[in-house]
């Protein structure tokens, strides 16, 4: 195992326990709904967004503490919009990450009350997080920029064009738009997050969010490219399984090559900017390389 | 019309400009959720939970451009709540207030990302006042508590018993479980919110809690008499729709003799609460008798 796999492994397992720490206990009346929640929450996952999350406060010196709770408001949102997406309305889908999803576990009405209590729950959190102990203004400051990418100008909004445009050819426009709110919202949340905590000025929440941008986009993009690349491995034949749905996708509008091209684009300049603000944190300039250049 | 009517209905106006003033505006590609959410929110209703915060930050002095936001947070919330319960795998209901339902009108997929929509709008409208403006603890205390009371704990919770215990005959017991949190919770936590708001000791807190907890009971109550009463109109016969429905209710449970036994004393003591805080609001303890003496 390489340095890095080595500390990536060990910060996963961090967020792990972090996030496990702010897991509602089960033990009321309406515990079913407290297990369908922890369910999501423990099915897994890469824990970008809280690890991202965290390693932005580093690189502004933030006490970890300070990061904790909103680590868990990030992952609680992701988890919550997954749980949704699920449903039978929506994406019906039966499985994620090879667990049955968790309208299928729990049934849909529990499916929607659990991604419900899951959303409240992170305001939950970050509202306990927000009165107790120092630093209001900037929690409160954090909590904020969580809620306004969350919703309807933000990730919410890209849900709702990605199902208008179900079935509907799209362009390049947008799709950038769908992937900046769908995709690239909650990852702009969990960079600023660590940076506000950790006492970054405006300017520099300003430039963290723009290569978080970058950031999210590239890992959207080469989502895709992935799509194609192991369809054509299992099918032995390049057959692009979103072409065949007639889903529009960044390699449907640009081609493999041309995408691979634009990931490294927004790659170099993500981490570019990053490092503009002179502030060392290699793990995470690591880290942001190797998730674009990631298998599934 | 009376003055208390007259009062009354100028109070609800002023609630119906606040929430207005609040609602999103339609000008981007996913305006298709701003109508849906905004159709859900105008679709009428008593405004009960804004006045109820009014009026008691009125009784704490409280400035009111201070409480509007807030009264806007607490309506979304309460919207939200109906257009998810609306939906087909919960109660399935295809009218409300004489109106469709948000997912007959909009679509399924629409009705649960409105849901979702109108829940995070909350706590961006309550993020975006705790960190404008003065007052800064007060607001970020007051959102905690609605956050708390609309969760897992409170109107989530009690929205998952009630929907577990679908078709099982439930004692007084269950019956106040659901409720108290079901309706309870966020008129607890509209009442607090407008206390908290107006510099309410936490003592003081404690007892408006204690009264609206009483309030809201009476409130379920007095639906439930309304119910049996409002069928046996309808059909002119006395038979209970909700007996019929083998649903438990406090009509079914204790009676309607006991039952609105049960609202007067319930509403007597609220009001005794209230006044013992030795600060006159007299609209308000009017409003709390009239509400629980309304016909549907």
């Amino acid at each position: 195992m390489s340095d890095f796999d080595d500390k990536l492994k060990k910060k996963t397992e961090m967020a792990e326990e972090v996030i496990e720490s702010y897991l509602p206990k089960e033990e009321t009346r309406q515990s079913d709904i407290m297990r369908a929640m922890n369910y999501s929450v423990t099915a897994g996952g890469k824990r970008l967004r809280p690890i991202l999350m965290y390693e932005v406060a580093m690189m502004f010196g933030c006490d970890s503490e300070l990061v904790k709770p909103f680590m868990a408001v990030m992952e609680f949102i992701h988890t919550y919009s997954l749980v949704h997406d699920d449903l039978p309305a929506m994406d019906d889908d039966d499985y994620r990450r090879g667990r049955k999803t968790t309208h299928v576990e729990f049934g849909e009405a529990m499916g929607i009350l659990a991604g419900d209590g899951l959303l409240n729950y992170a305001y939950e959190i970050g509202m306990n997080a927000v009165v107790n102990g120092k630093e209001i203004e900037k929690k409160a400051k954090a909590l904020k920029v969580i809620a306004d990418k969350a919703g309807i100008y933000g990730m919410v909004g890209g849900q709702t064009v990605d199902v208008l445009s179900e079935g509907k050819e799209l362009d390049k426009d947008m799709l950038d738009y769908i992937n900046e709110r769908k995709t690239g919202a909650l990852i702009e949340a969990s960079m600023m997050t660590g940076a506000i905590l950790g006492g970054a000025s405006d300017e520099e929440t300003k430039i963290i969010e723009k290569a978080a941008s970058y950031i999210g986009m590239a890992f959207q993009i080469q989502d895709d490219i992935l799509d194609v690349i192991s369809t054509s491995e299992e099918l032995g034949k390049p057959i692009n399984s979103d072409e065949k749905n007639l889903k529009s996708t960044y390699v449907t509008i640009m081609g493999l090559e041309q995408a691979s091209n634009e990931v490294e684009w927004l790659t170099d300049n993500g981490i570019e900017l990053l490092k503009s603000l002179n502030r060392d944190n290699d793990f995470l300039f690591e880290l942001i390389k190797k998730l674009v250049n990631r298998s599934k």
